[in-house]
């Protein structure tokens, strides 16, 4: 037992993927499991430091499973685990709203620019 | 037309909703318009300082639209647009699943409490 309350259902997602990059890596886990690089190239953006720590964090969640094929050289993956699958399924409405509204999106950030190259 | 690409939809709602309090501020205006001394209560942690600037943003992302009623003393609510409200719809699922799944997350930020206090 804990003491630690939700006030809703949504602060408790926000408490595992809190992170800023860990929506779009358990995204990319969805449908295989990958190493380190492939993860890396695929979430755009994210820094080595990041990605390695917040597949850490993930994996200490219990959201993601680090698989060691104890190898030389060393060959590691991480794969979502039944938990990390179960999260993954409600971002799919997410991924599907973004795909209808990308170019709405896409203009929202550039008039951002605009404004702050204005300012 | 911008050049901005989203390699999945994903990225383009953590693009609107990417701040720390934006889903949870979006999630509590879904049922009513509130005021910010409203808000600053229902989204557990924020400073007001953080709400102000998060509550622009999305002000200026036409996600919330702001509503001044021209009185004085000042008294001001913030609403979903209808770009919002279809945003709002995305999130849920997710608030379901932290509700479904709230005990195990309580769990495991107590297992992280125990984690960085032993270390």
């Amino acid at each position: 037992m804990t003491s630690r309350e939700f006030h809703c259902g949504l602060e408790a997602v926000l408490a595992i993927l809190g992170g800023k990059w860990k929506p779009l890596i358990v995204y990319h886990l969805t449908e295989n499991p990958r190493r380190t690089g492939q993860l890396r190239r695929l979430v755009t953006g994210v820094t080595e430091k990041m990605l390695i720590q917040h597949l850490k964090e993930l994996t200490d969640d219990g959201v993601v499973r680090r698989i060691d094929f104890q190898t030389v050289p060393p060959h590691v993956e991480y794969e979502l685990t039944e938990f990390g699958r179960s999260l993954a399924m409600v971002l799919a409405p997410m991924c599907e709203w973004g795909t209808r509204h990308s170019s709405d999106v896409a203009m929202i950030v550039q008039n951002r620019k605009g404004a702050s190259e204005a300012a």
